[in-house]
């Protein structure tokens, strides 16, 4: 035995084994505060995960692993069907991946999607389909064929890095296929973020056509790797849903209950947006009230979500996650409402968010 | 004019004046995630600070400021009223500080409490008097004097650091002098924790003689400088009152509804770490549910106060702020309730809350 | 006694009184690392710094513990002559604050220049003069006589944040009266960096006019509160001085010896910047060599600088501190030095450094 | 097209794809700052990894990449021979794991170590060999004949985890059998410390035996998942070799010369850690020196290892990575030597080092 003393404490050591450096939780996790939405529960989703089943690194129980530590409620690992350069080592159906990482699924709480992307030229591009029950039926010749047979299965389908410079160099092109499969209920969303880049006209798409909008990460290294990891949360898709299931999430995704939120910006339908902004800003009493009606007021975010603010002046303010700032008042006995811009909420490609706050009267 | 390529972004860079390296927020607040108890605000507070007018070395403004960053409701600063090692270059009343002060706490919607420490030889020691009119009057010959000053302008007055060593170089007494002060009601709390040290004896005191747990910083040097600063927030006293207003805290310390939050402790009385508790943990419906009637469930905790479980097996759960851990049930079918320990939260010297978590059944 | 098992210890803890959480380092300090030059050393300075004896809002010992805890080796406590509003509480002789830090700086073996800053309207502006004897001379009508009272005591002076809004609203000009005061040998240098702005004119200014580099803090608040503080580390200017000594330091900053280093970018003469820039970046050898010659190198950089170099094809190669990265060599057998531009070393207002690696043949 | 205004400058943004946040690094490396031994090179490795192909969850070419991004030099990829869970997916060779996982290794210059985990029942336990020519040659019926094939080939072994709690639920005993494989030179040394334990008793075997004390992560999951990833460096073995070559590794560790590298630890024979001790501890002039022959002292740490120092009167300084602190010094005109024993530097189960700093007399 040893006898030591650290700080006050007398310590007699086991010299057999000693564990380092303290007691480290069991498989922490960071959850994400979300805003409260009244009905609503805001299910945080990563849609496009890939394993050493295609080009991946790691072993499908990671994805669910990571999925837990960073805050998330339902994964998708979406293997390519047509591109498995570890074929030598690992071939088979891609419907042992789903399997494989089911049990762990299970054991966290996870909602496990099983999904593929379907990785084709452009047009279309790749297209990640969601809730299928056999992946093998999309490997198919024609991209049209395993568009319809992941349909068949009642999948929801989203165009992948619609601006990816590999297959789209220097525009982000809507092509006419796009159109097409569009009319033909074969595409439904959009992510209009993916791993580290986005694309800014993808916004106005989804307004415009009514398609979801999907952020994700397209990790294939682990997680932590991830540029930006230690800054930013993952980037996911937000999806509004009346409870916390894969059915009723897969209900509010084909309504286009989503919001994408990615490197500390939110991208969604106005309504969507205008919610969760109301949820989470806390409008403070006025104080500091002085003889010509000016006051300040204080504005508390107690979410995870950065909101930037632009006055009619033009002044912004900087509502970082968790925190308060203090914002002037011209006069209180104006009409008691502030406007702002919400520069970091975008409803299109050039269009952010507009609210009015209420003042809370002394 | 310069023109820079930054990413993707075409940059026309001021070459008179740039600003590095980004917009700072304009004074950002840290936000401390409380529970919400029903019909109570949780106001944050820290009652025992020092300024250039004693011997700390900042100006009182800059507790103010420093009380805002660290997401405190409420401050005192308590200038020594007997040791002012600066006086060769600052004199005057001790009223000055708070005057100083002032204008800076309306700025920010900090309740600042007039307040003054009385600096005694042991006993009794140190005692900080709140709530104060006139701190020149406690400026008297002896400490019964004093006590009866701040007294008289209704203070509420706590015994400060009762185990320090350079007034208890071994042990932690409560002298017969505190027991005829208690009597006299000149003494309503004592401090269980300041600066960097607790002591365990005192939270006996406090459950059994009905005192106030009390937790402060006691800092003379700026904020960020404290041992442990990054690691943990500031100690603080948790007032737990009717709204967030001096006459509420006031009412609710003169009650003792306080709970001492320090180096990811708390201390206080059991009916109300009970309440912080509930409404801190969020428990989850049972899942990954196994033929023998066993199953997980997710403990999840929206608070910035983490919480350590042992449950009856002597197993440790580590319950970070923000933060959830899958936890085993033995058998669904047996009585829906988890006894634990709730190690970190104590209700007295050897005494930690015990918990019966309700299970939420599928 | 409370016996506690804490992973494999056995802990009997003081119930009277516990340090909370772990042994602290006493006064800690953070060393920057430098490169090292053969036969200089690199001494750390920030040489503009308030404290309650003007505008500040810190006691002058602050600033000598700061200075220790940020890796600094010699500070300029700088207060205004001219505007002092806590003069109601604070009077008397500037000279009593360099009499109040000065034990302090011999604690820590911190040199400490006895300094003020002339405070005046824009021409010539606010301007700081190092190594006083008697800042009482310095309080005169005219700025013209306060610069030669300050010159008469041998001090080094600089102009302060030349292009500050509040004193030249648009544009950072070089005034008719800095040309005079540089001919008359009163003016030495010029901050073309100050608390969170930089001025790139500023910088052809001191490679023109031969003019020393300075980067400060101008510092009013606790340092810790200055925007970006946790991001970088405070501005400070170099002084390349044969010994660390004041006097080493004074002849090296009159022989224009000096490095601005502020926000990750370095700003000086071409012969220091190559110096320290060859000093701080490591050439491992070739490897993963090709049949074509193509081949890797690593670069590594154990100093605190970080360094961006871009190559002759425009690729960018950012070598964070204490890092390293691999670049590619297009062909060993070709003339063995590779081209470089540094892009965050700025030896003019539109210049940055440019280096030949020369390649380490296995 | 978007223009924005951002601080002060002006940005025209592509809509098509926008990278996001900012430009990153391209693979960076966090070096880590060994001292300089003259004469010497200190490779930093990790000698105990796993991949899919037995129990761990990540492909071959991902132990590589967290290599080169964590400092490190060299690493042994060694899946268990016997034990391979995923084998209905992955079987072959394990000779695969090396092929794999090579073309990356020559891309970061990471030097690789082809190896393999003989895991069999207590005694003697796992152990791992390191520079194995064909890893088949292992698989055989006896431990005996596996340890032999793998001497047979030039390989260095050393026991795993010898007082992991599922081998040695109670004790950490070194067996006869492990007498007699020493005696074989089947044996070259022990893991002192494995993922996050150690075992104190095992450093007087290494002492005591002239075994090479060796610590490792011992790592299935990504890296980063380690307990304790973010507050120390990855527990490695640090080898003092004459050159950075697999050769001259290899050579250095049959001389045992090693070091284990763990939790802010040092585990290492006298001579070694004595020379890694000089050279990281920089000692400063006295200053501050008092009439009574007392001054201070500062010494400076420009590695990464902290160290921690107790005088003679039993006071610890911590003296961080990268860091600095002031001691003080009884008496100038004594012998100029300070004794300090380094605390968490140790020669053996309760042998810590023993030093005596020169003073550096002004």
């Amino acid at each position: 035995m040893i006898f030591l003393i650290i700080g006050n404490y007398l310590v007699a050591q086991n010299l057999n084994v000693v564990k380092e450096p303290e007691v480290f939780p069991d498989q922490p996790r960071r959850e994400i505060r979300m805003p409260q939405l009244e009905g609503y529960v805001i299910i945080k989703g990563d849609f496009h995960l890939h394993t050493v089943f295609s080009d991946g690194s790691v072993w499908p129980t990671v994805r669910v692993q990571e999925a837990w530590r960073d805050g998330l409620d339902a994964i998708a690992i979406s293997d390519h069907v047509e591109y498995r350069p570890k074929r030598e080592f690992l071939s088979g159906s891609l419907n042992q991946v789903h399997q494989i990482a089911l049990p762990e699924a299970e054991k966290y709480g996870i909602i496990l999607v099983k999904s593929a992307e379907i990785t084709r030229r452009m047009p279309p591009g790749h297209l990640n389909a969601l809730f299928l029950n056999d992946i093998d039926e999309l490997d198919t010749e024609s991209w049209q064929e395993a568009l319809e047979a992941a349909r068949k299965q009642g999948a929801f389908i989203f165009w992948n890095h619609p601006g990816w410079q590999a297959q789209q160099p220097d525009t982000c092109i809507w092509f006419d296929e796009h159109e097409k499969l569009m009319k033909q209920d074969l595409i439904h969303g959009v992510e209009v973020y993916n791993f580290d880049e986005w694309y800014p006209v993808a916004l106005n798409w989804c307004r415009e056509k009514n398609l979801a909008f999907i952020a994700n990460s397209d990790i294939h290294e682990p997680v932590p790797y991830m540029p930006g990891y230690s800054n930013y949360f993952r980037p996911m898709t937000l999806v509004i849903a009346r409870e916390k299931t894969e059915q009723a999430m897969k209900e509010a995704m084909f309504n286009r209950q989503t919001v994408a939120f990615f490197a500390g910006k939110l991208a969604g339908p106005q309504l969507w947006l205008e919610k969760m902004f109301y949820a989470s800003v806390g409008v403070g009493k006025p104080f500091n009230i002085k003889p010509d009606g000016s006051a300040s007021i204080t504005l508390s975010n107690l979410t995870d979500i950065p909101i930037t603010l632009k006055n009619d002046q033009g002044k912004t303010f900087q509502l970082e996650a968790l925190s308060a700032v203090v914002i002037p008042v011209a006069n209180l006995s104006q009409p008691t409402e502030l406007p702002f811009i919400i520069t970091n909420f975008f409803t299109g490609t050039e269009e952010n968010l507009r609210v009015n706050l209420q003042l809370n009267m002394p």
